[in-house]
């Protein structure tokens, strides 16, 4: 199996191919400008890395890979239009760089590129990726709206969080390794448990990033600890502790995520003591612990040498361990 | 062959089955909404009927139909946002009954819906089907991004004009035709001439739109007459004039598409002057009649029966002699 690195820099040349800027430039400069802002490229390299698993020439999955990433990077321009976001990556967001117009329009070509990138596939393995990307695309939507619609809803539950979260996140990542799979032709069991290997880890992470934005370390954290509490976002520890405190507590935590005060200091500690109190903090923990451990678990029933499994579970743990 | 009601009562059969409201109801209820509108169906009828004259089963273009008239929705939705369209077949326009970001997200979605349609189809198809779609649809956001570029550019060419036209409604016309040949699995030739004649016809449709805002009868035209020279919007009729025009012609037109009057008839009247004094009146007429022409000789080239060529003819010529 190669390495990351090796993984990173058969992207990177792959991707540097695939977008140029052409006329009508306007069209083309937003979409190689948001892709050059980098990021870990997670979705893509796992592709890579599933193909490379499953006994696959990872250069072969290189187009499903960029394909990942194309739409992985479609859906951050239109979130960021939605959530009016200045800053992406540390850089201007497309529509504060151009406008909103020209982000609808670079988003839209994006999607419809990268459907373009499964068409070097023969006709079976397009079909197959196709199909998958598009479920997946439409969940990657439903989350989106279902996440827009909890900012206004006050009786959100936590498994519809976690529906969201799945949605919105996890599925691409389950994707993402599915296609890998794919393109090296893995048998069906395979395909379907290195789905839910990457859903599962996903779900996880994205629980690990709602754990973090309280509890992280400001100096490794990346984004403002606190972020999610002074937006009063409905995150599991929000929710969880709405469920475990007492009538008392539940009152306190609504009545803070009512409001934004300008010195958010008090309100973030108030907030963390009750994530704490109420046990949200430790559940929290454990349910990132338990979708951990169904993943890797999931890993157990692939057919597969030992020392593959390791890798991926190597590559799990090292996503898992970040910054806390 | 079946005759035009037939194919809208196939559609719309179709169209009512695929399209639901289900959850996340702020997703899906604009795709219901702006499906809902109708309009002429043109280009999904042109998949039927291209299906039927080439011998195949009408019904089995159905789901193709479909994905063109979800991608023709699609980009309704998306262009309304950015030309801030208020109304949109009578109606208010998605962005204006919910808000921009549920006509971002379900523009998104319906795009998406479109791919999918093309699952029903054994691969060698739904590759065919998919690849044509994706090209046609990016070839829809480069013509919709030169319109945009064009309002703010004074040395638009007419051939750049006729690329912008051809790109953002012409090939999906052609691509339209081409989708029902290729489901009733026509020959090579065929589905290239098919398309070249959907292709024609559409610059010519367009062109058309262009003369009819200037001098159509406001009696029957649908739109308000002279809203393209109220908008300043440079149409073939415009650049013809500019091209033909004398130094002085030039400098009042260039003059009068400067300002934006309250009171606009007078304006109105002097530019229509001028398309007439200047030839551009006539010359776009000609060029009618010339796309129109390239698209009949076309039809020629077809191996089929005489009988199926003088009801697309028919079908030509119904669309060219509306309202002038």
């Amino acid at each position: 199996m190669l390495g990351l690195e090796k993984y990173s820099e058969l992207l990177q040349e792959n991707l540097a191919q695939v977008i140029t800027v052409k006329e009508p430039i306007q069209l083309y400069e937003p979409i190689s400008y948001i892709v050059s802002l980098g990021g870990k490229r997670l979705r893509p390299i796992l592709t890579l890395m599933a193909c490379d698993f499953f006994g696959g020439d990872p250069k072969k999955a290189t187009n499903a890979a960029m394909a990942v990433e194309l739409f992985h990077n479609f859906s951050l321009i239109h979130d960021d239009i939605m959530d009016d976001a200045p800053l992406r990556r540390g850089e201007q967001t497309v529509h504060e760089k151009w406008d909103v117009n020209t982000g609808i329009l670079s988003g839209d070509a994006m999607l419809i590129l990268a459907y373009q990138l499964f068409e070097e596939y023969e006709p079976e393995l397009f079909r197959q990726l196709a199909k998958l990307f598009s479920k997946t695309a439409i969940e990657v939507c439903e989350g989106q709206q279902y996440d827009v619609d909890f900012e206004t809803r006050d009786d959100v539950t936590i498994p519809e969080y976690l529906k969201m979260i799945d949605y919105k996140t996890a599925v691409l990542i389950g994707a993402a390794m599915q296609m890998g799979a794919i393109v090296a032709n893995a048998s069906q069991s395979c395909k379907e448990y290195i789905y839910q290997f990457g859903r599962n880890l996903g779900i996880a992470f994205q629980l690990q990033d709602d754990y973090l934005d309280a509890f992280g370390d400001p100096k490794t954290f990346g984004k403002q600890v606190g972020g999610d509490i002074i937006t009063n976002k409905k995150t599991y520890l929000y929710l969880t502790a709405l469920e475990k405190g007492t009538s008392q507590d539940k009152e306190t935590l609504e009545q803070l995520y009512s409001i934004t005060p300008k010195n958010s200091e008090d309100k973030i500690e108030t907030i963390k003591e009750l994530f704490v109190s109420t046990g949200s903090a430790k559940d929290t923990l454990n349910a990132i612990k338990d979708y951990t451990k169904t993943a890797f678990d999931l890993l157990e029933k692939i057919k597969i040498s030992e020392e593959k499994k390791e890798q991926l579970r190597d590559f799990g743990n090292w996503l898992m361990k970040r910054k806390v």
